[in-house]
């Protein structure tokens, strides 16, 4: 619903995308933010309801063109926007504005390896200074002082989320992890393209962007902050015929002396009071469709037959963990809110 | 979360069912009522998270056997169990419990039709005539005063809430209706039966009970008392592949001098300030995946090329507004609660 | 593979649809016809397993723009263009060639209905004229004698199987016909539409083209032969969660004296000879998986509850029967070949 | 259909699994093998039609209890029954009969590791010393040999036609091999589970039998004879919400020297000439959807990011080279056929 007084007013760039709208089935139930400008280039001067019927009936703003935006309306934008065109427009907004980015525009701390991976150099390399990288679990302090939030990739929260307290804490070696990734449709985003008719994805299953994929630098980077040193590792995506859902099987080599109940230990010593991380029970296997449409992130370890090796699963829902619920849980930390607000809702199951 | 000290203390009989599930999923949120009491024969012993995965996190009580109940620990409960056993346990709980029953053992007013349906003489007749029919928007009066209430089926609340509105405004006739019902397989519930496997649903579409299915005479129930006579409908359910949803194609015969649009006004009168059911913008069809997980009601209707007939079509979820949404709306009232608490989330889409 | 000396020669136009793969599935198994030539002019220049990887391995000829076509090196074409275009190609072929148009464009034999649902005048209004309605099981001596067979969409296969020959054996009114039919996605093509995606049609069902689908001048139109005067139907098509197949679930009201025993004993009368039409065992329902990849159609039979009423369900493969297998049974016929010919796989079931 | 005079009459015990189903789909094609007889205990005094509409039409025997079989009526038989009752009754059987065995009874050479695995110790050890491991691009001369040929696990096949080239060329090592395999669901068979319930597969995925699956040791035997010593390997299966496909990602380290071209080289040079075994474009991605129904295996090799490492992709469908067409492919080879008879058909995409 609109922004009541004693709320804070959030605008959200780019709503009309699966991110879009999920931010507001998000934010519609949050106690303490309210949407009062959304835009969407393609769709303006259409309600959200003609857009995405399912968020009828909230009495939210129309959709509106991104020019036409009265910045002065709102206290924080979440900014779904492409990559590239987003560096210029987060550039343009006015500074008392907090701002979380939910592209991949600010993700990577070093304009250089961007300008590798993405093909053009940076538009806004100061701003890209001031970006602090919002996966909260591991970054909760900076995330408080920031005002720009770069919100991480799906797939880096999958991976970076076991491995960061692994490598910290010295259990794994970092030169030798295979983080083999499956996921959900909606993770490609709401474009007509053919590779992502209901034909062409259903009932099969198949890797791609193989060696090449762009939340490969953004892995490296939070592993090699872990491991003090630059870190390669192996991050293997699959596309699989569901909606929401990634599930990262991650292959490890233990340290020496270490075995598979250390890593469960560093792990649960870790994420022991966290609200949205946790261990499964022991021998049993996290599957996706158990944080379907919530902000949770489970974990699961397993010895492997392979002496010296680990075996470690995660999962998380892409639209929540992995993009819109993680960016409320970074706005619920910049303006010093319950983290959990707007974000209890329990999976969806079946 | 277990019940607090100003909560409804609730129980909920045969909770390991996906309707027990979504229960769960649904109290666990609402701020005036809390589970007490949780019974699951085959699973008694067990923490509801080693059934359901996704519920973890609460606090709940483990499952128990019925008979190992402390019925002064609750105030009200919710009877998920199989027909037939349900009348004779329900006719054991004390007196001041309230009861909400989701089987279809009381949704039949005749104790004759229920024998001739279900193959065996009603088991507690005298409760039958206490029951209440719980379909809220129909009945919200009765429900108000009842100790038990019966639910609803779930294709009955998908065919009811459209049809009795415009049986009782003389919009159509009571005599040529014809009910083409798409449902997800949940409705099924959650045994291990071939019929229901993965590999025997996906991917194609089939008819099922034609012209027996047991949910019709519920529906002629109902249209007969909005007509005033018994009323004999056609009822054709299908098995969709997907987890939630019902969709009813229903085609009507329009009373003399009537259209699409007296339809429509029929519907708005009654629906305008309901906050579950809806009329969709006239020309759209609504679709299931955008009541999947609320407890929402779309309908809309057009007219048929075919002079004289229309096209009516209503959606649900079958888990929630055509069970456990429906149930706890129930429970709201029966208790002078707000109809909504625990129910506001929106849906879950895609 | 490509065509053999002693083979027919056949052209696919526009094979990089759904339709044009499955052509080319079911003639690479063809004893009698070989494929000469492919055109895609959006794909001009790439192997048709750059395409459709599953299609590797034949030897087939690269795909080519249509003006690159020469029509000598072929004896008859396949027609996979989108409507409006195909009648002026079609009009510019040799005459020699013999042609099965999988188009809309030669289906309506009234040139005034095409304009009227199609929104401009018949390009070709004399090859109208010459055009055979490939329905095989109802037209099979004009296919045998024609040169332009115009082969029918897919809900009409699966509407006029089962209602032409109980219209004309005079078993049920043609006056209160209502077509309640549910279509996998791949009936939309591979046209990169937002409708189509993955996370829009999975886990849903809706109605789309609510009395305005161009199919229903096509089914009115063999109605009415059948009925030997003008008839209006109800059809209402919905969008199912699976890539293959149709069901139609048809209400009719039956002639005076006649019951669902005289509807299937018409039916059986009218295909019990037939290859690809089955009527199933009396008491079960016909399912499209148990259709999927074949080219047969099967039928049942219900009396309804409402006296006077029956229920018929029909189901196809839509890119079978529905399409590419109908138009490879129109070919057979039109060169005199054993009409199950490249049609003999039995359907792939899970 | 039956078995006709000049063919290899055909016995399928356990015939109403989606194994059984499978075959029979298949040799109903076969020009040179009849279907003679086919057991069902469950299903005794049944067609297969009632328990398979989609193979309906074909004049196959009924289905008959295994004790009323007469084994003078048959050349051969498929087995298709559980674990453990394999060995006895295949040592039952008259001595003259060939058998493919579908089952796991006979995998496992050494007969220590099958009683450590399946917790019973082997019934018939010496027919165990006779049975040729039936995965016949890697054993054909044996196959051809054979009276009873053990057919292999789907996952077997998955990961040893890949690797087994490799590390019979030295181009990769042994020690240090993940194999990370996605499987749909028919893998699991019809049996009724509530794991394989639609609603508990659907929209999901998760690893199952994690460092304790039992195709483990008989992929570990495969590598093992390829290595000329005992291997132990990571094989990590995750149910997939799909009926047929399995996508084994291979993770490798290669051997000194060797690179991801060198791969491709000796898996080219082992099936160039094969042709169910392809190698798919470089830089391209096999998908299960595109051996859906096919007796096919695509591999695709990719170099990794890390140095000395290597990504191998394969898929097959796993009720047919993972099966029932790996199965006929050893009945062709064991009676001196053609190798591809009855399974030419192409994939079924979408």
């Amino acid at each position: 619903m609109a922004a009541k007084s004693n709320q804070i007013r959030v605008g959200i760039l780019g709503a009309s995308g699966y991110t879009g709208a999920e931010l507001v089935r998000l934010l519609v139930r949050h106690p303490q933010a309210g949407i009062a400008l959304m835009t969407a280039d393609r769709h303006a001067g259409k309600s959200m309801a003609a857009v995405f019927p399912h968020l009828a009936g909230h009495g939210l703003p129309d959709l509106i063109q991104i020019d036409q935006a009265r910045w002065d309306a709102v206290d924080m934008v979440f900014c779904c926007l492409p990559h590239g065109a987003t560096q210029e427009i987060i550039a343009g907004l006015p500074e008392r504005l907090k701002v979380v980015d939910l592209s991949a525009d600010f993700r990577l701390a070093d304009v250089d390896v961007y300008a590798e991976w993405y093909g053009h150099p940076h538009l806004a390399p100061e701003l890209q200074r001031e970006a602090v990288y919002g996966l909260t679990e591991l970054k909760r302090a900076q995330v408080r002082e920031a005002r720009l939030v770069a919100n991480p990739g799906c797939y880096p929260v999958a991976a970076q989320l076991p491995l960061v307290p692994l490598i910290e804490a010295g259990g794994i070696s970092p030169d030798d992890i295979i983080i083999d990734a499956k996921s959900g449709v909606t993770g490609a985003g709401r474009a007509a393209e053919e590779a992502n008719l209901y034909a062409e994805v259903s009932e099969g299953v198949h890797a791609y962007g193989v060696a090449r994929h762009r939340h490969m630098p953004e892995i490296e980077q939070g592993l090699g902050q872990a491991a003090g040193r630059p870190v390669t590792v192996n991050f293997t995506p699959h596309l699989t015929p569901m909606n929401r859902g990634i599930l990262a099987t991650i292959y490890v080599r233990l340290a020496d002396g270490a075995d598979a109940g250390d890593l469960r230990a560093a792990l649960d010593g870790r994420y022991r009071d966290e609200p949205f991380v946790h261990l499964v029970p022991e021998g049993t296997a996290p599957a996706t469709r158990h944080v379907r449409g919530s902000n949770h992130c489970l974990i699961g370890v397993f010895a492997d037959r392979i002496k010296g090796r680990a075996i470690v699963i995660s999962v998380i829902d892409n639209l929540v963990k992995g993009a819109a619920g993680q960016a409320v849980q970074n706005m619920n930390v910049m303006f010093g809110l319950d983290e959990t607000q707007g974000l209890e809702a329990d999976p969806l199951f079946p």
